[in-house]
Formats: C-alpha cells, structure tokens, sequence
C-alpha cells in the first residue's frame, strides 16, 4: 500500500486495486449470508416439527452440510431458537422505528406496526415467535425473550394512548386492546401456511382493516343500510318463499 | 321390592319409599362428579406442566386416589385432553344453542357466542381447547378435534354473515373476521391466569366491546372530540410545562 500511494499518477490500473479490508468485509457478509440460511433453515424445521422434535442433525442435513459447520454459526439449538425469534420480532421493532418518524395519526402509526408484526407472523418465522417462550428454555433465554415481547406490548399499548389522546382511536383501555390486537396476529401462526391463497401481507392488510372497522357498522354504512331497507323488508319475503319450497 | 308393591295402600309412610331407580340415578350422577373432577384435576395439571409432561399418577395423586380410579373413568391420557377440550368447547356450542332462540340481530347473537367463548378460554380448560390439537394425538382424535373446531368456526362465518345481512355488522370478510375474532379470543389461554385483576367474564365482556367499536372513532365520538379540541390544543402548552420542569 505504501508503495501504491508513492507510485507515479500516471500509472493508471484497469481495475480497482484489491482491498484487504473490503475482502474481510465480503467474508463477514458471506459469513452473515450462511449464518440467515442456518436461521431459516432451522425456523423451517421447527414449524414443521416442533422444536423438541429437531435436531442439529435435522438442519446440517437439511443444508447439506456437517454438524460442526452449524455449530460454527450458533452454539445451540436454543441460541438457534432465540435467533429465529429474533428474526421475526426485528420486523415489529423495524416497524415501530420507521413509524416513529412518520408525522401521521397515533393510529396510522399502529397500523404500520400492526401490518409489519402480521407479516412476521405469517412469515417463517412465525412458529418460533409465538412458541418460543413455551419450549422449555433456560431462565435467561425465557427471560430474554419476556423482555422484547414486553417491549412491543408496551409499544403497541402507547401508540393506542397516543391514538386516543390525538383523537384518532375510539377510546378504550389500551392494554386489553393490544392483548387483542395481538392475539388475533399471534393466532395467525398458528392457522396461516404459505400455500394459502393470501399473502402474509395481505392477511395483515385484512386484519388491520377489521381492527380499523370494528363490527358494528359504520355511520355511512347505517345510512347505506337505511337506503338498503327495500331489499332487506324484502327479506320475510324471501324467507317465506323459502318455507314454502 | 316385590313385597312393598304388594302392601296395602292404607300403611302410608312418612317419608317416599326409596325407588331402586332413584338411586341409581344417585349413583349415575355421583359418577358424573366423581368424572367432572378428574377432568378438572386434569385440565389443572395439563396448564400448569403441559400435556407430555403430566402423568396419570400425578392426577391420581392430585386427587388423593389410586390409578386405577382415574382408569374407572376414563381410558387413557389422550381421552382426557380430549374430555378437557370439550368441556371447554361445549360451552361455546351452549351458546351457539342458547342465542339461535333470541329475537336479536346477527351481531347481538354473535356477540353472546363470542361472550361464551371468551370466558371458556379464560376457564381452566382453555389451554386444553387451544392446545390439544398439537399434542401428537392419534389421527382419530386429531380428527374429533378439527371437526369440533371447525363447526365452531363455521358458525361464527354463519352469525358474522346474519349481522351483515341484517345490517347490524360492518359489511366483512367472514372468514377473516371469524379468525381475528377467534384468534384474539384464543390468545387469552396464553395470558391470562385466574389470579389475576379481571374476571373471565369480564375480559369476555371488554374484548366484545373492542371488537364492536374496532379502533376508528365512531361518528358520535367524532363529534365529541371536535368539541373537546380546546382542550386538545392545550397539550403543546402541557407539554411545554413537562420540558421546562
């Protein structure tokens, strides 16, 4: 390198000189790269079988590789567990940063939220949010996993305050409705599978529309049903016809 | 038995002869309590330690009698889960029962079942009603158990779509509405615990009402917060007051 700065500027080079730094920097990213395959395939396996149920052996096979080369990138099945996990409560964290900086209603900031953590939860990645903390874990991996749970509920609970102090959420008291709100998604885990006929972002676009609606009607939607009434005086009608079949 | 018949009307006793029949419905009905309390002793351990780690011996033990007396009602392990998941669930159908009888609207009726459910989950049975499917049961079982879940399902896609016909639900998405519902309602097996502040019945009671309104402001409310927009644009001084501290 010291050379190359002393060498005269007319000696010009076709390609850029190799770097010895951005050389280390390709390994970390190739590494990273391995170490997202050994996450997802391990987040593969443990919604297909249960964590209990997977081995190592499972996710070396399944990325055809040897035991030791998944035990270069975690150090356990539970470090793997934690870091799916992780994986899919990134997306909610992500989510609640990126609407920080948004200058829209407490509410269209909770529908950000809520539309990212649905995608997650849909995701691969799903299972192991929603199921890790029941696995038998050590106390200060449960422990862990508590913490960042209670952060997106504390953080779903104060953009519902926000909403409602700014007046764009109908009041109520935020801590019953984000146990809802999250538990609607979180079930999501339990009933979505990728070959359905809605996109994980699709089913979260949905369900934050029902969260948004409510299931009584809306004002325009009474007026509409008002100017609906022909049709639906029309209903005894239909159900005599039917009665008489 | 053969003698009393035969006896002359004009002997009365004081008090009714005892019917041979009667008291085998005693001892019916004893069994059947006897039974109750193996299945709640069940559904208690089955929360506390999981499915795969309670034993017969640890029910028998809970309730102060042998193994074979928890044999004497019931086969095997898999039974009771399946007894508890239906405990729990025959609630839900009871009301499914109970509102096909008013003379309500659809979301009226909806919201009695949706009452029910909440407060079955919220019992000592929703970690089996939530649950029991993913316990490896025999394919039999499993079976019962996704039916049973299914008309469950099925009839609150059937009350969602009766409130939107009749005008009394926010036109919706059956399907997804019935699984945010259910979900959010499910979700409570994994938080709630009976020690804590709230009633079943009383998280059932604010759920629904969450559900009702969904988080957009109703037009009634819409108004109240025009005219309370004095004291919303006051907040920028609170708020200057809080930094100046």
């Amino acid at each position: 390198m010291a050379n190359r700065r002393t060498s005269p500027p007319a000696v010009k080079q076709s390609t850029a000189p190799a770097s010895p730094w951005r050389a280390s920097r390709e390994r970390v990213r190739e590494r990273e790269v391995k170490r997202e395959a050994v996450i997802r395939a391990a987040a593969h396996a443990f919604n297909r079988k249960g964590y209990h149920n997977t081995s190592l052996d499972d996710i070396a096979a399944a990325l055809d590789v040897t035991k030791p080369t998944v035990y270069y990138y975690v150090t356990n099945k539970e470090q793997l567990l934690f870091e799916c996990f992780v994986a899919g409560v990134e997306q909610i964290r992500a989510a609640f940063r990126e609407v920080k900086q948004l200058k829209v209603t407490g509410r269209e900031r909770l529908n950000g939220v809520l539309r990212h953590y649905g995608e997650a939860v849909a995701s691969e990645f799903g299972w192991c949010m929603v199921r890790a903390e029941e696995q038998d874990l050590s106390p200060a991996m449960s422990g862990h996993i508590k913490a960042l749970k209670s952060e997106i509920d504390q953080g779903i609970r104060r953009l519902i305050r926000e909403g409602v102090q700014d007046g764009s959420i109908h009041p109520c008291d935020p801590k019953m409705t984000a146990f809802a709100l999250a538990g609607a998604l979180n079930w999501i885990a339990h009933w979505y599978r990728e070959n359905q006929s809605m996109t994980g972002a699709e089913i979260a676009d949905a369900f934050v529309t029902i969260f948004e609606n409510g299931l009584r009607p809306r004002a325009a939607t009474a007026s509409a049903a008002r100017r609906a009434t022909p049709r639906r005086a029309a209903a005894p009608r239909r159900a005599a016809t039917r009665a008489g079949r």
